[in-house]
């Protein structure tokens, strides 16, 4: 087998809008080509590496710093690194993409309609009702990519489909073996 | 060529004991060899992953913790990692090893006058004089390991017997092929 590449998949949108869903996935169909992956999500890096931070802009960018810091050292070793974050920030966001060598950045594009509307926390609810502050897309802002790599319009595809077009990217980019077909 | 296992050689010890000056070694020593090699020492950390921290104890803590994070996740990629950090807490370094599958600490152990009198920047005189507050070994305490794989004297060997000894190390422990001998 030849050297892996690494590189990291930036996978940015709304709560809600599939980042961890299509990660998972995306984690799974690279093992399956045998590759080395971890995946970043919120949670686990919120635990190990983040404990002291908030939701603040400040926080928020010290989070996806930190992130980047990680995901850079990992890419250059070998490693798919694939981040799930809500990353809202353009600044912060690029910040990790002058940082790594291969940059994917993923938008998963869905209206706040269609994060809310399969929200199973029920966050969305809270923050519509002035519950929860600093809550990305009702009451803090969110910065779209101005060119990401590939978009997922994860409200009207299924994640099925949105995996096959992060697949073919990844394989246009030179990334991972295009697929046989038999 | 095979699969590479990843590990993590930590490096503990006072200021001046020659952590860095052996992470330097050993990492070249190990791309050598073919390795995948990542060092990580205070100054590249408290760049991207601990800005934000001080030296109280709470912070050292911390940044321990978010180093072991990463060192976790490079190893089990595959990555040798080398960390170099005084961690002069043994409760910290433990947490660090009960995360890691390979985890070979290796203990500097040289006497303090010996640190200070090898020290460029002048950092020890200052805490002698009071000047510089929690400095390990002055006026901060240093937790020498119990049950270190490695313990390198290196007040009175040469660095490169305490190279040839670490990679002697390695291994024994069966992480780094013995090396040919013709």
């Amino acid at each position: 087998m030849s050297e892996q590449v690494g590189f990291v998949v930036w996978m940015t949108g709304l709560s809600g809008s599939g980042k961890t869903t299509l990660g998972i996935m995306l984690e799974a169909a690279l093992r399956a080509r045998g590759l080395r992956v971890e995946r970043l999500d919120g949670d686990t890096v919120r635990q190990g590496l983040s404990r002291d931070l908030g939701f603040s802009k400040a926080d928020r960018d010290r989070n996806i710093e930190r992130v980047g810091f990680v995901a850079k050292l990992l890419a250059r070793n070998g490693v798919a690194v694939i981040c799930c974050f809500i990353s809202p920030y353009r600044a912060a966001r690029d910040q990790v993409r002058a940082e790594v060598e291969h940059f994917v950045e993923v938008y998963c594009d869905a209206p706040v309609e269609a994060c809310a509307a399969r929200d199973t926390k029920g966050l969305y609810a809270r923050a519509f009702a002035g519950e929860l502050a600093d809550f990305t897309g009702v009451n803090d802002p969110y910065e779209p990519p101005l060119c990401p790599e590939v978009t997922l319009r994860t409200a009207v595809e299924t994640p099925d489909e949105s995996l096959q077009r992060l697949l073919a990217a990844l394989s246009e980019h030179g990334l991972i073996p295009v697929e046989a077909r038999g």
